[in-house]
């Protein structure tokens, strides 16, 4: 039961802020259950409402709860759960379609126009104490992944429904533009897939050395020059031939976009994986005439979770190098500025309701994954953050 | 046996044509058939290296022969070659692949970079009198498909292509941008597709008034609008709700390409089927946002020419409908002039062996299909062209 | 609302059957309608029920309603409901899956393992007075499709989910065995999908007689010989070839599923669609050695609702053909009779509420095809059936 | 040029084999290469050959060259050949096929019934000194390959095209039946696929054990059960719930498919990729009620060889780990011995040009791999075979 501070971090308008204590939410439906919030990681997203109060025609009119990247420990379970129990560590998938639509019922959830997005406007995140949600979309941790990784399995779930939307198979090659948190994981999901070659493109070096020591076979330094030769350029520092079979723009960056088309092989296929100007300068005939298959990725969608959950497990997919340290609660804002200056690629903000669950009689699976989460925080807390 | 005239129709530079008698080409390989080429539609990229003398990096240096929409009579078949005999009615296929690079075997002979195809510099095209080719690009017309049916088979061919890259399934709406022959011809194999919705758009009246009485369903004349608002009309039009499943650019038209992303439902195809800009102005948010699939689509492939036959011999396409009339092969030049002024959809220049054809012993099923064409050519001829 | 009589068709043992007036139904969901059921038609398994008390594992211990293939008319909206009113006449979709399982969110709902599944025990049936259900499986009929017609969408969803797991190409030919209810709407969805041969096999001739004035192209009486030579004979009557593109199997009879994998092609499509035996003797190696792919197909799922009736509002398939009568509520078992003895294709039985319907103040587009439809019943009346 | 022995490994009738100097074949095409054959592995076909004399309608009715799974040295490049040189290493496809037909032009080769297949009667294999091939069928080992594992190349394309029908995808869980060398290396490529869980299962535990240090996750030793218990058990075994994702038959055993059918999850993959019997007992109605997919697979096809060596050189598959002997050219009968007793896995015949190609003054890169070739036969000569 939900015993504990029901927090919240709350945007009340651009750059205003504020901790506020709210009611615990109770169980909407016989099939909700009710997870302690242990982890929350910071998007993209969230700095630019905190920032600006809006994207795109998502804007923020009344105060909001910010955060949608989670892990937590389910706390109570409705009573047709049959998937969940008390104590069960798991990952947070933060958007909750209406299951009735043409797209839900065909598999596309992710594309529902009536999706219920935490912490999209009007509808509040997950940086607060409790978090009531269906058990399907509350996914049991095994006990090989940590809190601390399972609040990395939304970004990963981006990078997995970007690389599934890419098809990318066995032995192919793959460029993947721009080398954020998404593009960073694009990289090792595609190696995940089976590819062989995976070069990650970027405009600040240090990015690219990370990016080197992670999952990336080769890297390149974006240069002033047209995207025609950025495009050659990449051919040539991995030995492409006449193209590569797979391109993700993790950027949305024009430039990156437009090198994009000409990277790609005859018969290849890209994906916009990354946000940006909602109309570019577009290389559409090259698109024409390569018959390239060029496909948008929007959030992530069934099975997504299930993989990413899997490629952790698996040691396939390394997230916990992306953490360079945790936060407490009462320093989120520290975090969201240091997100936005650009000195971390993930930083993780525990709480609230962190000690709580550490406490707790859970299951002993669960203590000790919370023991080696604590002592990573320990470990990373000397590190880039606190 | 080649006994006629190999006169050709010959571009020697920009606006400087002529007819020359060339040597009737010998049969290079033991899988090779020669055709008696019978009658010849223009294409606009016929009418383009005409006028232009080159498009794109493809520049016409040395005479080259015009035309690659053919269909003709088998006159002699190489020691290889069980599938075709003398006498047998053939459209032609007109773009030779190597066989042998990873495209050819991967099943995408249209992709290959070693393409050889008529009418394409540097190589020559079927305005001839006998064309040599392999037997396998030589498809043979059944007795209900005639000579000059079988001449519209390649651009029939070009909407089988486009229309197959946009996986049009039964029950789907399809909105094409474009009312030339290829958009007239993407809406009709659409239809046979078992599209229930095609809407053609264009920006002249009488197109759309040929369209309706030929595939669409619905027109739509585009208005000097924003993309956006052209968009909203097209849905209205059609009653298409949120989008249509897929959009066929078959104009190459910035306007019309940007309306196309606006046009297209969540999760839904665009495809680009139309040559214009190399470079314009593209909603790429909404390709990223509405996870769209887009895909470029060039020439024909695998299985293209057979179907669009068996959609003509099904009577499921109307290819002749678009026949504006048919024109002796010395007068080819006022034909490409006629096309050039937009004056007709298509236009066929017969021969330079028509006659030939006609009066030799051909089997009775040729026999009665050449009495037939020459019946329509007789009553065509009254139309709009000679 | 619902005024009208819950008379319900009661199976409650082998071949005792019982009409009760029974309470009617409310609505359990916020997003439910309820429906005056209008027309039922009979099933194959309606049948088997009836007379065996069981299929497979599903075992009827308790008093069941039957009947499944249904359309009625709107009678209550939940509040949460926004696509249908009261008055709207609809097809009903009678299994309702989980939502929430790995099936269901991949889009497969179809393949839910907690479907409640009309007239399939321990569920109740729709031969009933009103029937209560999520709007999202109750299906707007058109202007232009009856009730009656609406009563057919059911099996015709079945072919349209057979033909979907087909994946039917235009163009392509498709071999069907059996010409029960289910093959004949096979047959007619392929010819809707773009197929230019369709085969019908069975063996009884008068059932071909019908196909062949109904969707096939061609016929054929099954002989008692080989499978291998049977198989022969079917390429030799659609002049076939090496084989057929796509084979379905509609009789779930053990010469005709091994004739099926001798008359595909190499690299064609086969698809089980009809029930019956467990284990049958299989030519494996065939299946192996030319890559044949082989599918089960299982009731219908998302979208084969919409594209059933789609279909028949087109004109592309005219699933009143199969329907040799109609009888009143009263008359079940007699029809239940009828269909087991084979005498007809498909029955109807009208009610219970048909009645009330009709004389309610329902809008003009419906009450005219309620007219139409007792035009119709009048009509048919005087045939098979009553 | 080809100056060594075209000693070559003849088989005469079942049992009867012999050593004959044939002439050197010359190059047909100008597409084509001589290569020096360096190793070849046996395959259970050719062991079929020599005892039996056929398989199913295959006879050997007059001398035949056996083996096919060779990999050798580049001698001879035709005129028109730009993607090998004369000393370049290769593997060899040793099936050609027309180029030509329907399946061919569509990216289907293999299923090619003009194909031209090495030790298939009338055809010569590769047990030979030289061999004259397309150049698009010889595929260059990069340098981290060595010409031993070149021989393992066509086992493993064998088991990449079994797992590319299954469409393995990341994450999923996969069953193969057999443990022999194309079993063992369908597992290797499904992990390499992405696979996390792959059950290998056999009726021998000592197979089983290799496989478990091969690539599986787990194994299950075969049971005189019922196919219901025995995909009970390996459910259980590995813990893959309602069912696995795919399930793999590499034995061809009637009980291993009829188990197959049972152990696959509703909505998974069954691939035949063994052969066996032409007729079996077969659970149809779990294939239907399941909506299983079924596939056969057949040899190899476009990708297959290049995917095949890039998994080797990627290091993600180790085929040498099946080589348990190389064995002089003259002692090739008794290594047929070998593996018709059952003995080995795989077993390597070297020459009869090794020498001449060791001694010859290739590039350092060929150099080192021969050196290194050789130490490797030498290591593994003291183990099973010489």
């Amino acid at each position: 039961m939900a015993t504990g501070s029901n927090l919240s971090f709350i945007l009340n308008k651009p750059n205003d802020v504020e901790f506020v204590e709210k009611p615990v939410p109770t169980l909407k439906s016989a099939h909700d259950v009710l997870v302690a919030i242990n982890y929350t990681g910071i998007c993209g997203s969230d700095v630019h409402y905190w920032v600006h109060g809006a994207i795109g025609h998502f804007v923020v009119k009344d105060p909001m709860v910010l955060g949608h990247e989670s892990a937590g420990t389910v706390v109570e379970v409705g009573p047709d759960v049959k998937t969940l129990k008390v104590g069960d560590r798991v990952a947070l998938e933060p958007g909750y379609p209406c299951r009735r639509c043409g797209n839900c019922l065909d598999g596309h959830y992710n594309l529902c126009p009536d999706m219920v997005f935490a912490a999209t406007p009007p509808y509040d995140g997950t940086l607060t104490g409790y978090w009531a949600a269906p058990a399907d979309f509350c996914y049991k941790l095994p006990e090989q992944v940590s809190l601390q990784e399972g609040a990395l399995i939304e970004p990963l779930a981006v990078g997995v429904h970007i690389v599934k939307q890419a098809r990318v198979q066995p032995g192919q090659s793959v460029v993947v533009m721009g080398a954020g948190p998404v593009g960073l994981l694009c990289a090792a999901v595609a190696r995940a897939f089976g590819a062989t070659k995976v070069v990650q493109v970027d405009i600040v070096q240090s990015k690219l050395d990370f990016a080197l020591g992670f999952a990336a076979t080769h890297t390149y330094l974006s240069q002033r020059v047209s995207p025609e030769q950025n495009a050659r350029n990449i051919l040539e520092t991995a030995d492409l031939g006449v193209g590569a079979d797979v391109v993700i723009d993790a950027s949305g960056a024009e430039p990156s976009i437009q090198a994009s088309l000409h990277v790609v092989r005859v018969g290849g296929t890209y994906v916009q994986g990354g946000m940006g100007k909602p109309d570019i300068t577009f290389p559409i005939m090259a698109l024409c005439l390569k018959e390239v298959t060029a496909r948008g990725s929007f959030r992530y969608g069934s099975g997504d979770y299930k993989l990413a959950i899997e490629l952790v497990a698996a040691g396939l997919v390394d997230v916990k190098k992306l953490v360079d340290g945790v936060v407490p609660f009462d320093k989120a804002e520290d975090a969201f500025k240091k997100v936005k200056e650009g000195q971390v690629i993930k930083i993780l903000i525990a709480g609230p309701n962190e000690k709580l669950v550490t406490e707790s009689s859970l299951d002993t699976a669960v203590d000790e994954a919370k023991v080696q989460v604590a002592e990573e925080a320990k470990k990373e807390s000397g590190a880039t953050c606190c």
